[in-house]
């Protein structure tokens, strides 16, 4: 199997979704173990997602786990199941993927533009999902990289589709790449991992700052018009 | 003494425990020398914890306190209370250990299943330790942790037992392993140190996430359960 | 073109407007990519800016991006734009400048005296931004650095000199170098660059100690003499 | 001059008095150049302080500045103000003081007993400084530490003995080694440089814990004997 362009593919992205989650320390979004980055192996039925129980400081590119896109690891999938390649083993860890994964997976399967997801418990943007409250769209970055207001999915339980389809059937309706489950916490995705990241980071720095806003009054509304410019301009002039 | 199976594995806790306490500064738990991390030595009437007054860039293993289960370092115990040794000195550094030493003993003595105690004042959990009310559960990751909600312990001076009885009888009455001891801060356990200082970082998240989410409204309420299934779900088919 | 005085302050001054970049993240300032900092070219019609869309562990003194005080690079100049110069080329990486060079760049044609601008998107600040609220002169550290209320700058929208425009007019009636731009966010100025970073960290940290100051009820106030005092010895005696 | 008691004890001093700058920032309490740490040398009239201006990641012991207790540098001081000594120079850096250092010095002059002396503006106690408000003693560290409440001492402005005498006459009535000056920020002082360090770091702690406790709710009062006796015990058998 080895020097196939797959798996040189499935190499690059356990580097990259790997180094990731140092970038959600880094912001502060995530405690202990609580949160995980994947990315879609493009033009494949498969993912590359975070070890489950795995310390952030712990992780290495050979611990991201494989999985199809109903998250069964492929050291689990029948041989013939990647046609041209003689197993379904890709070196996977032996770990668990995240459990998460099958809330990544619904995604994968039902959103063929995202090419990454990332969850996060991060601390703001919790708080507003124990709320059930959206967050407004009262800043001008707000405008540029969430196009509107936050919004809030359904409570789902962990354990069969409810998350996922909570997921997907929020982001529809919406220009958000974020939306926060409710009492639980936010899911954002992206056409890459990388901007799945970023799209986490900004939505806690946003809920942050609308958060510290409304303590001392109500923030300013902006025009609808205004934030349709600001995202227009910031998804195409700008070049997202 | 040397190379006994109990000094190995009290050599093995020493490393441990002085490890953990670089969690509790990296999850921001601890400011100066206000927090203390212990751990039982499995199979004996004996603890590992911190010693009192070091700062934490200061801590070493070989500077941890071996003591029995009622707070006296090793090295004060007549030479016949460790069968087969020739005496009770363990190489402890002659250094007192952590001034919350008889509430962790006290937990040992009373609560077998408990293998690792953790002690901070941490901000937000002490804030609501001040005001003398329980952390409601309204986050999923609180019914997986902690599985309802955070209790509140008796106001309880240092010096006696009154810690270390407070601590355990309101543990004893929740499926939380921390517990907000009124006026004071929160205690955690588990069946490992480690688990115990998860639990401590939690604990604080939690506390500070519910906080925010509190300040601008009520949180939604989980129903009891939903909070019992994921409980249920993250302690066993998780596996904590 | 190697060697000229010219090109040596710019590499220069490459070099400290990357290593200022530093001191935004140092102090919470900034996320992702979502922060700035320029400085002009002293005797000459020109800037040095960051690159935009380039992340602050990526940025390196040779990205930094010079342009024109139009926010042309000088790349894109024609070649008779710099006397004794033989192009417009001047080393430039081939990267954007930021996408807020148009709002740089109008401060500098319209303030001779500011050697330096900062924009950054600072939690606190831009929370008083977003409600269009000034930040009131309560604690003698604001008396020293802003000599005064930190005033509100209009709503504009990005893409001509709206931006540019509101922050000289509102610094133009302030003793403050802070403007914070009604839900967006500050924008600072100063002497040099290193300046406007001060003002941009002090900035922050005074729109947050006030807001927390006011969370439980109304800071004093301070007299106008007092504040006049305090700035007038902080700019000349301690000399700023 | 090489080689006196004195002068090893001044580079000693310089030395700790540096490092403990870094405590100050590890624990967020300062920002850009804004606090400063000095102490008492021990049997003469002199203290070693931060020089002005100085960021803190620049700092080097040869830089701290060597005082008189008026807060003259001893290289102003005439050749034969130190008995057995050639000369006022000391090694000194060239650099002034911190702008703060005629308030260090009233302390040491007015309070024998005091051998170390910090200030900041961190950002919580600063806030209850705005609003004029001593913090009260509603946790167990704060009847550890300080005794009781955290006086507010009055507004001064620098330029003379005011904030000296403000903090003096605070202290003197007070069990706590932290006052509050008003709309200004706090100064602590302790037998050691490193004790006032742990003093300021632990009244901003407690500043935040009980600013956060009462933000949605009454604090739990402590019964006056029992402070006394937390804070008896910690100064005695404990042994600070």
């Amino acid at each position: 199997m080895t020097g196939s362009p797959l798996e040189a593919e499935i190499t690059r992205l356990r580097e990259e979704v790997c180094a990731l989650h140092a970038e959600l320390t880094r912001y502060g979004l995530v405690v202990w173990t609580a949160g995980n980055v994947s990315a879609r192996v493009p033009g494949h039925d498969l993912m590359v997602i975070k070890p489950s129980g795995v310390s952030y400081q712990d992780l290495a590119p050979e611990l991201m786990v494989v999985t199809d896109l109903h998250g069964v690891p492929t050291d689990s999938l029948p041989g013939d199941s990647l046609p041209g390649e003689s197993g379904g083993e890709w070196g996977n860890p032996g770990l668990s993927p995240s459990s998460d994964t099958a809330a990544h997976a619904y995604v994968y399967r039902h959103m063929p533009e995202v090419g990454g997801v990332v969850h996060t418990h991060s601390t703001y943007a919790t708080a507003w999902a124990a709320r059930g409250e959206p967050i407004p769209c009262v800043l001008t970055m707000m405008g540029d990289e969430f196009g509107g207001d936050i919004p809030i999915g359904p409570f789902a339980l962990i354990g069969d589709d409810s998350i996922g389809r909570g997921i997907v059937e929020t982001l529809r309706n919406s220009a958000s790449p974020a939306v926060l489950m409710q009492s639980h916490g936010p899911f954002t995705v992206g056409p890459t991992a990388r901007d799945a990241v970023k799209a986490a980071a900004m939505c806690e720095e946003v809920a942050r700052t609308v958060h510290i806003a409304r303590q001392l009054g109500e923030p300013l509304p902006i025009a609808p018009e205004h934030i349709a410019s600001l995202h227009h301009r910031y998804q195409n002039v700008y070049g997202r």
